[in-house]
C-alpha cells in the first residue's frame, strides 16, 4: 500500500493563547478553537486552514511541561511540525530499522482521536517532527 | 469576498540539499524536486505532500543569502512558514493598517508564478511568515 503524507499542523509555543493569537486574528484566520491536552500539559489554540491543515498555538499549563521548557530556553516560536500519515506503525518500524532516533517507538494517543509519535530532532536535521494517524472522526 | 488561507509549505534551512534531504527520503516522502531561486540565492528542494502542501529545503548558493546568515547564526532548522492566500494585496493593506511590520509592503514575484510577501517576525511572535498568492498554473 502506498503511504500518504499530509502537512497537518505547525505547533507554535506561546506564553499565552490570548497574546499569541492576536496576530493570527488580525491576519484574518477566524475563530480559534481551544482544547486542553492534559497529557502534554498544554492548552492548544487551533486555527483551521482551508487545506485540512491547522496552526496550533501551545500554551503551557504547568512549569514542567515540554512547551514551558522550550519557552524558557528559546522564547516563543515554532515548537514542532506534524505530518498526517496513513500507517504510523509501519513508518515507525521502518524508521527504527534505518537507525532514526524516535521519541516514541510505538504510537501513543493524541488529541482528536489520533495516534501520534514524535521523531527526535537529532535524526531530522534539528526539527521536532510529529507523525499522526487518524483513528476515525476527529 | 471571503479570504482563504492554506498551509502551503515549511521552509527549512539546510547546509546542503543532499545531507538535509536524507531523513525525508528515509521517511518515504518520495522524489525531491530541485529548483534554483537566484533572487533569494538558494537552491530549493521540494517534497510534495498530499494536501497540496510542501516541505521545502533551502540551501544557500551565496554566503550573503538570508538563508546562509540564518545557518551561521542558528544552524539548520525551520526558516519560515508560508500561507497561501486568496488576495495578498488586500491582506497586506489590512495588516499595514493594523500596525503589523511587513518585510514587503507590496508583493514581489516568487517561485511557481506566485506573488509573495514576508511579514516581520517582530509582529508575529517570532516567526517569519510568507504569504503567497498563485497567479495561475505553477
Amino acid at each position: 500500500m502506498k503511504l500518504t503524507f499530509e502537512l497537518d499542523h505547525i505547533g507554535i509555543a506561546v506564553e499565552s493563547l490570548s497574546q499569541g493569537s492576536a496576530f493570527y486574528k488580525t491576519l484574518g484566520l477566524g475563530d480559534m478553537h481551544v482544547e486542553e491536552v492534559p497529557g502534554e500539559k498544554v492548552k492548544v489554540g487551533m486555527f483551521e486552514l482551508a487545506n485540512d491543515a491547522r496552526i496550533e498555538l501551545l500554551e503551557p499549563t504547568q512549569p514542567d511541561s515540554a512547551v514551558a521548557k522550550f519557552l524558557k530556553g528559546r522564547g516563543p516560536g515554532i515548537h514542532h511540525i506534524c505530518l498526517k500519515v496513513s500507517d504510523i506503525r509501519s513508518i515507525l518500524k521502518a524508521l527504527k530499522a534505518q537507525g532514526i532516533k524516535l521519541v516514541h517507538e510505538e504510537p501513543v494517543p493524541g488529541a482528536h482521536n489520533c495516534l501520534i509519535a514524535f521523531i527526535h530532532p537529532k535524526s531530522t536535521g534539528g526539527i521536532l517532527i510529529e507523525l499522526s494517524e487518524s483513528q476515525g472522526e476527529r
